[in-house]
């Protein structure tokens, strides 16, 4: 029998029952829920509006049903339509009164916004340790085997020369503002919004700082309609999920792009590989796709949500039931994202000879050709005029830029001379660009440093960011 | 161990064998995939490819395993990755050789879209016979409760009367549309891809009509890359259950407005109401609220989907295993809401008074002043704006436009008589608008002898549609 | 000064007025909204309810206004809101009251879905057309290069050889599955609005079949609310648009990959490609990656379209003002991306030689190595594992499967002999694959017939489907 | 002639070049891209790398150009692709070498990511003023007319009574946090990307620390690949307007809603409204309703880039290219529905009567008798159960709560007196909430001048963070 019943004279059916119940769901919020009825109890108690022996037998009891949840003997009953429900028929079941006390001051409404805020706050803490993980692992490749040349690409054509230290390093800075909006999502959730009852507060004489504090909120939302109504904190957390997964959706494709027969740069480990059930030579990476693939549903859950939040007026209206779902999927999501492809990376094979053969394959110098020119004194657009005919005469030719004669380059201008077989090869070309943020090794170990001191800080910010109640 | 392992000498690791199992949703599929081996099975010994008494102790094997999952003896194990390795591998021990031999020109990538498209078809048929149910629930309430006038609105303002049937048939109508859009997307998944084996074909003998025509495939596909490919037939579904949702929000969003004290123009039986855990007055449109709300996680799907197909090359990635959830998702979540909505609207009270009552609110008449200006000659835009000094003069006096004296109504031309307060009265309103597809009583009942046979017609083109294998 | 303003005391300031009108983007909708203008002016006369004298001089007017818009010369000014008052108001002030009378047992609300309507057949009609341009220039390279073998590839490895034909047949299909969906949302926008007047219909003797036969529509909608309130048609083409944008992006990722250095399988014109402003080797695959992007868009124009109406009441609400603009963009980028994709794709030279090269990469014959043993009886699992240990034996060795000595292969199974050689050609793997969809040059035969024949097929039904009034 | 026309044999159409050109839409970035020419010139000429003679003429035939395209003199040429090339050649033209040499040591890769940085950092200037905007607004409304009472919802039926400046503070709040994700969107702008070059920096000795304090970037992007590839900060922005686009919906669905007859809480000024072409009576809020509607496009813009940008590799591709039309949309659009919904809800007329008499059709006092009970030392559960049988009571009687007799209370519960009387009083229910957030008039004291705070902060944030060359 619900809770609610009273004015009811027509029992609920099955079907409807199980349309309307989200207990399957939200009774990953079990531990939630108790502690925020815990820290409302004891609020409860200091205001002398429960008195203290109900206060401890609330406590007590609401152990006990914690207990009895994580050991598996709760018996869930899709009856008690939620987590809240399930848990507060079975405290009351075990203290009586005391227990039909606990909804004092309270709602629903304001419940189980305090149990997601707690929620995505602690899964918002594990996906920054998951990050952090993960640009660990970008790091760890680019310190030991960063030192590979590579050609860069744009338009996925041979641009000009890069180390691979350099490359992975580009990734490591997409993950590092990642973590910024992560912190930024768990900003938005870090705020209390018990007390606000069903919508307009309540007449008993709360301390909503006091239940703050006690469940590690750094705040009270000021505005009790807002309170209930408000789930900007899942879109921050949704949206910062999405735009990481875009980013692992980038680093996936070059994966497997990189792993191919044609590319060749990397070998994944047998661990971050399957093969296939009919052609014995495969070698799939299987997980760099099915990382790139889960983009999807990421985006998916935060499109899914903005749709069920537009046009919804003042205040909780039972639409809101269905932001749990996106919440958890894109934080489980997220979350062995980041940890596969760490592993994915820190195991992988980077084949640094390949990477540098392939750099004949193209006319790579050809920048570096025309900025010879241009240093040289010729305008920057002659000098690139120059450098593309003499790349479309070795293309004529079927040559390398490396294999034309000093006559070739002196057929387009006067200012080559033998210094420019030098300016052709790729580790020149690389340790030529010292600009900052440039490729050369001198401008990679300053790049380095800055990303290894931004991981040093954002660890410390990490830890120093972990509640009280919602860890385990 | 892998039936691919031939090849690998690292075993996997726990974390990510979870991360790329899919059995825990593909399991789903097992009446599928049972059948699609079967089938297989028989074509591979009518083209003498395998032997008759393997094809018996394959097809004996796998009837037994089917009982073993629906008895819930089955033991799942994660470690078999999918549910087609699962059956396999429980076959073979059951069975031997002849097992092992099941696989002869299949692929796992055939393997699994047969039985997503057997699913998909299975879905749209029980998706269909939703539509129908929700159809059925509002013609009968079309029909029973229909007289009741009420405001036509546009901009949420009042407009013009319209009887309930007419406002209701106008849903009919858009989920006949999404009737057609679900009959698109089954004929989309009626195609077999079996036979295309791993993406190439096969050097066996097979003969891909025969499976066609074991499984109820109406066709071929015709190419074998595209066989292993393509996810349209998904896309289809949860493009015809998104706009299915979005209609269904219109729908729920009326609902939700007329339960509203403000309108009060239907109470929701008990039944399809909820309370409150603080406020004992409250009787809250929950179910409607719940369907309005899910129209963003069917949205979500189809997003998540689209985003996951774009930019793969052909043929088979492992990306294309986040399809199965979206899928399932989708088709669950609109046959639970079609069917609860049929429930709440069948059970639901109408308030025709109240109805009625507010018709006297605005000035619904004001248009039917106008034209009857303009039937006497004036031109629309001279009578539509005359019109409006009479709707100025009511709101100022604060009065209906009935309440106006012939002399005010004179006072604005000449051309009014006596007749026109016959012509303010709403049903005199209603029953004028005698256009084809209008709102008065004799085009309604046109309309509704229409939605009728349409309701027959696709009564029996869902029955015929019912597959031989893949239905309960 | 507003049609509507009778009632009207204030006049809007000219910011809201800029953010109110729809004229700088539905003044494209002009044809359309003058030929629903002149079909309803004829219906009117031949009811009655205008005379033939006012119908002329409508008529004329209108024709007049055409003119002006189409040789520049018509002053389009924004406080005249939307196209449709715009020419209605060119029309008053050159006829006079026959001007005035036009809009008799019509209103906007008809009015504006009934020129989207003739808008939206006429842009399926286009796209429609794109879409067979495609198809032809996939046809015409699969004719005359289609020979060429090239990899196959799952996750992106090297999988089975395939003929050039076959891939571009996959393509092929896809788009003729696009063809259907843009087929049924030409169908879903052919149905006549016009007459359902507000939204209640109309007390005058009008005829809706009659406006419905001189535009063109095949049927006339059978509600008012729906047909005042249905945007259901233009979510079919954003849908139709965005699954052919997504097959498009499938298509130029691999010309973008093909276009590598690294792949090297085609070598784009130079029409087809761009330089950089800063290396002057690069010859970009613009358009493709151009392309591939643009898919972003057009699901982007879903999407909103999806929100927009999510939750909207019936019937008209000026939200709907919001679906034009999504409209248009998808047709005009759906419309540019198939031509430059036929165009990109007629003009690309096609390198068979580094695709047959490239097979020699992988260990492509493994598959049929398989094959030959359990074709010779061994059970398929076991020779998937023998064919498996060949792989990993070749690459310890830095050798290709057609590099192992006969003793090598018999070392794992007896069941080899020399023919074993004959069976790693790529050739003979490829021709070996007659199932039907397969990859043979026979069953690639039987297919290119299929689709010949089906283009022919669609080739009519787009002729057959054009209208008389919305075509150029 | 196409400026990296060297390598190029073959002129690209005029179709492909329509296709591929960005001119029509990224010449509203002219102001950015000459003050990034400039900020280049000068720092090229400070490192010794063009003459000072060079820099001058640059400068001069930049603001040449600059004056022409303002006072529309420039004539624009769709060859010329993109607004890059079109300044760039009107310079060389005008003087010569010098302008040649301007694009030494950068890209149009870098280029072009700096004007687009350059114009999301001052569009998001600008959002951050049009939110102040309307929060001012949200704080005038809920000063001037807060003290009426209307019923709070929850699920859209009447649940306690607020103060109107409680629920419209609500909104302020969700426009608050709008305004920290528009700041981090600006922040995430503010970064220089200038000195990247082509993708992997430059061998000039360039000085990026001055561009960045010329142009005003408060910091230097320390990887140049991620320079020339990341588009976060339109991803930023886009995600900042949706929520807020989104926020607006909610506020609008509820303008129109108490615009309909049925609420009738609010009268829209003539100003925000518009009228009907057929229905002389209407008043419509196709102002809100716009807004609402306009959400879909801003999610759209979203969605649309976040496909664009999936799988991308590294590093610039011209995909890119479609990221400017989304950024441009949802900024002007957001910009624009502050503004309006600004002014309509400082012209609206609150009707305070229509919301104080709406107070009497629930049971908006059920809570309060509950508590009232609790107060009196009945567990909360058994005290609710009590309040709804009270309801029940009431409306089988056809009454309201403050209708029953004490006896009839009393048959409930001997703890009710004649106190009861007074709690049911709507003002007495708003001023009993006195919890730290709650609609009491103190509370919502407090609340209004921690919204004053903050609002002042937040102006003075807005002024300081206002750059010095990007702002009008």
């Amino acid at each position: 029998m619900a809770l609610w019943s009273g004015r009811f004279e027509q029992a609920v059916s099955e079907r409807t029952q199980q349309f309307g119940a989200s207990l399957p769901v939200d009774k990953k919020l079990y531990r939630e829920d108790i502690a925020g009825s815990i820290a409302h109890a004891k609020m409860l108690a200091a205001q002398g509006i429960i008195s203290e022996a109900d206060r401890d037998a609330i406590i007590a009891g609401l152990q006990e049903v914690e207990s009895e949840i994580e050991s598996g003997a709760f018996a869930f009953d899709i009856n008690d339509e939620d987590i809240h429900m399930s848990i507060e028929a079975a405290l009351t079941e075990k203290v009586g009164d005391a227990g039909a006390r606990l909804h004092t001051a309270r709602s629903r409404n304001d419940q189980v916004v305090t149990d997601v805020r707690l929620y995505a706050k602690r899964r918002c803490g594990d996906l920054l340790r998951a990050n952090l993980a993960l640009r660990e692992a970008l790091l760890k490749v680019a310190q030991e085997q960063g030192d590979a040349v590579l050609p860069g690409y744009t338009h996925l054509q041979h641009a000009q020369p890069v180390l691979l230290a350099h490359h992975l390093l580009a990734y490591y800075w997409m993950f590092t503002r990642d973590y910024e909006r992560l912190v930024a999502a768990r900003h938005a959730a870090d705020a209390n919004p018990l007390g606000a009852a069903a919508l307009a507060g309540t007449s008993y004489p709360i301390d909503r700082q006091k239940t703050a504090d006690e469940l590690g909120f750094s705040r009270v939302i000021p505005n009790s309609l807002d309170a209930v109504s408000d789930r900007d904190f899942i879109l921050d957390l949704l949206y910062a999920a999405s735009v990481s997964c875009l980013h692992l959706s980038r680093l996936c494709e070059e994966v497997v792009l990189w792993s191919s027969s044609e590319f060749g740069f990397i070998t994944l480990s047998d661990e971050y590989s399957t093969g296939s059930s009919i052609m014995p030579q495969k070698k799939n990476p299987d997980f760099a796709e099915l990382i790139r693939g889960k983009s999807g549903r990421v985006v998916g859950d935060l499109v899914g949500l903005m749709v069920t939040l537009k046009s919804l007026p003042l205040a909780y209206n039972k639409d809101l039931q269905e932001d749990k779902e996106p919440l958890m999927d894109a934080a489980d999501t997220l979350e062995a994202c980041c940890y596969i492809a760490a592993g994915m990376l820190s195991t992988m094979q980077v084949n640094a000879d390949v990477m540098l053969r392939s750099l004949g394959e193209g006319f790579i110098a050809a920048t570096d050709i025309a900025d010879y020119l241009a240093k040289r004194g010729l305008p920057f657009r002659q000098a690139h005029a120059a450098a593309g005919h003499l790349v479309l005469l070795c293309e004529k030719r079927g040559i390398g830029l490396e294999d034309l004669s000093l006559d070739d380059f002196r057929g387009e201008s006067e200012l080559f001379d033998e210094g420019i077989y030098e300016v052709c090869r790729p580790e020149a070309i690389v340790d030529a660009r010292t600009s900052f943020g440039g490729t050369s090794h001198q401008a990679v170990a300053v790049q380095m440093e800055e990303a290894r001191a931004r991981m040093e800080e954002d660890r410390s910010r990490c830890a120093v960011n972990e509640g009280n109640v919602t860890e385990d």
